[in-house]
């Protein structure tokens, strides 16, 4: 990459990337910085006792330094910090440290090996101590780098709202950073469903992934992300910010219009958030959607030594449903395994965990863990009143034949739960979608998985992202196939994968008999635009335009060229 | 397992396993012992020089044993003997593994650690030495087991025809095994798509996968292995044997039919048999079939640090076509990835090989290795006469969509193929069949990944082989699919998958409109013998029944239902 433009010195540098939603915002750079290892071939220190000294002033000042954050922040982040502060101070950890240090041991090396021992011992005791694991690698780091004399890791403390850059956002890193003055995201890595993607999208942030060359920006210069051009131009002049901001205002403008989903002609698509938490639940309830149509439910068991209640599970699905109040809320079970791995869940040694026990299927091991989640939906359910009791959807996902959704209805039903579905996600679930259907209540097209397993492409890898593209026209002959059973029996036919969030496909998949889509809220206002300023027989047209196309690039452009040319231009789909 | 027949004394034990193929086998049992590890706390010798004399005689016992064992073997079996046994009798080993017991370590650790010091020495070297570790290790283990006082791991020399049984058996495994002396298979892993099973019906060889317990029955006991009935009877009565031994009377009486594959009525339909390597196409050549429907190149690629050069690929596909006359050879190019690991082409870090780049999208990264290939191929077709270069067909796998197939036959046909197809393994290509069948001469249905992908079950998996069965509804839809595809434009459609060993479903995919069935020649008779017994409208009539099904089991009931009594009887699909 190179950050100097030669062949028009006066233009900004422009990096590229895929971007995640639509957003666009002009914002100062904050890098995230990567953690220092102690160095392999670290020499004891010249003065054993100094050096000892040093360490354990080293972790004071990190614990002071991480009680002071602590007090600055709010909520799940202050607690975080706290904790971490904690460890920091503890005695024994640097008291370990400087023993190993006096022994002839490096200093940063001696840190290192004075936590690990604390990881072992912490991990061996299980439950709350062995959540403790990452923030005790956390301290690790950062007394590390002020042995080193180097900057600590993660991002210094924002005072700006700012653009926030890494190689890639752990969960860690995104459960560590203020909100408040975080405006977009860009990483080198990462995928357009992957973590960082995923929370963006959540908080509605502007975000790019795999966007090479943007930690080697300097942290502070003005950067111009914009998710749906798939660029970031570094230092942008003040016109190009300007109409930038134009477009930031255009979309602010479009989140006004509050009319419910309806094509121009009035045929309904209901357009719904996607969500994670309560959290999530209080701030997608605020805004004009009509409720949810995917609850992720691993949130509340990810990160976890064990399952959570039935009483706190109760608890969460409760205020979940009363934040939507008489709006439905699509409930998905416990979707773990492949990328989402738990602690008590999951099978070690899948060579291929996409293709293994995973969602729905973990019933065949841990049949508990689903009784325990559909339990707690039905004492949710029994406090509702009648008539609200068919807002609270309830899906499985990873189903791929009727026998299971059978299987999966006459639990849910006997549960006490009213609206039974299960996600499509497998592509033997959209080929069988009529016999699917005819044992549930709905279905739910999840488009990610859809088109991992029907091009045989994992979701999580890079170099195959032109085979994983929705818009292939075999994954549309799915979504296709699944909405026309879901016509001819009647029965609701929703999407909650990516593409739901992509306006011209709401488009195709209006068009295709597709009866609600699922987003994260901050994508809601493009695709209520779009569908608004087309009749249903448009959609209709724009639909079999695409899936006659022969090739991903051909399906878009032919459902580009028949969109309102008015839609083209204020959502910049050209 | 219990071994005793709690409920009727006279009863033979039954263990229940999943049958490949259809052969039955009556033989005393030989079960392939495991590998003994030294213990992990072994004492020093008492007497250090005693012991170490004794590592140095172990090592000239097992070269001798193994040169005895070269002696008595022939071909490839004969050569990995004498290379072994050479690896024994060097003196270097030995004396390392003598120096460490006289330092003190214990003698089988000793011989452990000498024999890893060498292995580290042999891979670094690479090439020939390198592909000389897993000799290395088998000394190792013979030698450990004789200073243990345990037996030496894998078989003992078979005297006579005997059923072998194992854990699993590794490439390795059966690569020693002495053909002359091997009359079935048992195994307690692996699955019916495995390593184990492939070569068994390779081989022709009565199998078992999955069969709990087969490693607890005394070695010499009298099984009998029914693969049809998916049991092996543990000495069973002289009845039960004799009427075994007429079954196995009746197969080879289907054998003798030499008649090309078709309807009662005359439907031509293609008899081929799956081949990996010269001397497979050499076996399969001197049998009524009417081709090989698939080559598998990556039998030449496996276990080496390089790929083979143009000229050594130029030979062995020389002499495959030689072998075949003026039948067709379809060969399929390189599939690398997922479970066929290429030192020289495999990604490491894929979390999910299966969706990984494996197959066709090697030429994204290594497009030599597809490009040597074809050179070579196209060096053969150069040398055939003009009337017989049609008969080589070559076909690309794990093509997703059109513009690969188009990509892949430009490919082909610069390097002088005139029959190219590429394989249908990927959802996405079944669904886009026509699109595909528009850039080239021929497809193929590979069964096994195509349910893998449409069911989202990983092949190498037991867990959920309910869900893999090829006989899921959805499965055959997309067969189906492919299959009106060719039909529509004149073009053939095979299937190589392990579902064309099947004469049931033989006659369901003769019934869809499939052109040729490919499968191990051992496979054929009875899918012939099936095929001449039923009219194409019979096979439809059994096709339209299995499609009409709401689960795996229901479609294969409604097809055998449909079926000839005599046939059901004849090969006991009951």
């Amino acid at each position: 990459m190179s950050l100097g433009g030669a062949d028009d010195p006066g233009a900004p540098t422009v990096l590229h990337g895929l971007g995640v939603g639509r957003g666009v915002v002009v914002a100062p750079l904050a890098v995230l910085r990567p953690a220092h290892q102690a160095p392999a071939d670290e020499p004891p220190a010249d003065d054993a006792e100094a050096a000892a000294q040093q360490v354990v002033e080293a972790f004071a000042q990190v614990a002071a330094a991480l009680s002071d954050q602590a007090a600055r922040a709010t909520g799940a982040l202050a607690e975080v910090l706290t904790a971490t502060a904690a460890i920091a101070g503890d005695a024994a950890v640097a008291a370990e440290a400087a023993r190993r240090v006096r022994a002839g041991t490096g200093p940063a090396t001696a840190v290192t090996e004075a936590v690990e021992g604390f990881v072992a011992m912490f991990t061996a005791a299980g439950g709350y101590l062995a959540e403790r694991v990452t923030d005790l690698r956390s301290v690790r780091d950062r007394v590390v780098a002020r042995l080193l004399g180097v900057p600590e890791p993660g991002l210094g403390a924002l005072s700006v709202p700012s653009v926030v850059a890494g190689v890639d956002l752990a969960p860690a890193d995104t459960a560590a950073l203020d909100l408040a003055f975080v405006v977009g995201l860009v990483t080198e890595e990462g995928g357009p469903t992957g973590h960082t993607a995923i929370i963006a999208g959540q908080l509605g942030l502007p975000c790019l992934v795999r966007t090479p060359g943007i930690t080697a920006v300097p942290d502070g210069t003005v950067v111009a992300l914009d998710a749906a051009a798939g660029q970031v131009l570094v230092d942008p002049p003040a016109d190009v910010r300007a109409r930038l901001q134009q477009r930031a205002d255009a979309e602010r403008e479009l989140a006004r219009d509050t009319a419910p989903g309806a094509t121009a002609d009035g045929h309904r698509i209901d357009l719904l958030a996607n969500i994670g938490t309560a959290a999530d639940a209080d701030r997608a309830a605020a805004t004009p959607v009509a409720g949810s149509g995917l609850f992720r439910t691993e949130v509340l068991f990810l990160g976890r030594q064990t399952a959570p209640t039935l009483a706190e599970q109760t608890e969460v699905y409760g205020s979940v449903l009363r934040a939507f109040g008489d709006r439905k809320v699509v409930v998905r079970t416990l979707d773990a395994g492949a990328d989402k791995p738990l602690a008590f869940a999951t099978q070690a040694d899948e060579e291929n965990p996409a293709l293994g026990v995973r969602g729905y299927r973990l019933v065949r091991t841990l049949p508990d863990l689903l009784g325990t989640q559909l339990a707690a939906l039905g004492a949710v359910a029994a406090g509702l009143d009648e008539a609200d009791r068919d807002h609270l959807w309830v899906m499985a996902p990873m189903v791929a034949t009727p026998a299971e959704a059978r299987d999966f209805a006459t639990r849910a039903r006997a549960a006490g739960i009213t609206r039974v579905g299960v996600m499509v996600e497998v592509p033997a679930a959209a080929l069988r979608a009529r016999e699917i259907l005819a044992e549930v209540d709905f279905v739910s097209l999840g488009t990610n998985d859809l088109a991992q397993y029907t091009m045989a492409t994992d979701r999580l890898r890079g170099e195959l992202a032109d085979l994983l593209d929705p818009w292939q026209p075999a994954v549309l002959d799915l979504v296709a196939a699944t909405a026309r059973a879901g016509v001819d029996l009647g029965k609701p036919v929703g999407v909650c994968g990516e593409s739901a969030a992509d306006p011209l496909m709401a488009l195709v998949l209006t068009g295709l008999g597709i009866t609600s889509l699922s987003m994260s809220p901050a994508a809601v206002p493009a695709a209520r635009y779009a569908v608004r300023r087309h009749t249903l027989a448009q959609c209709r047209a724009i639909a079999d335009a695409a899936l006659a196309a022969g090739s991903a690039p051909e399906a878009r452009a032919a459902a580009l060229a028949l969109t309102a040319s008015e839609v083209r231009t204020t959502l910049t789909l050209g």
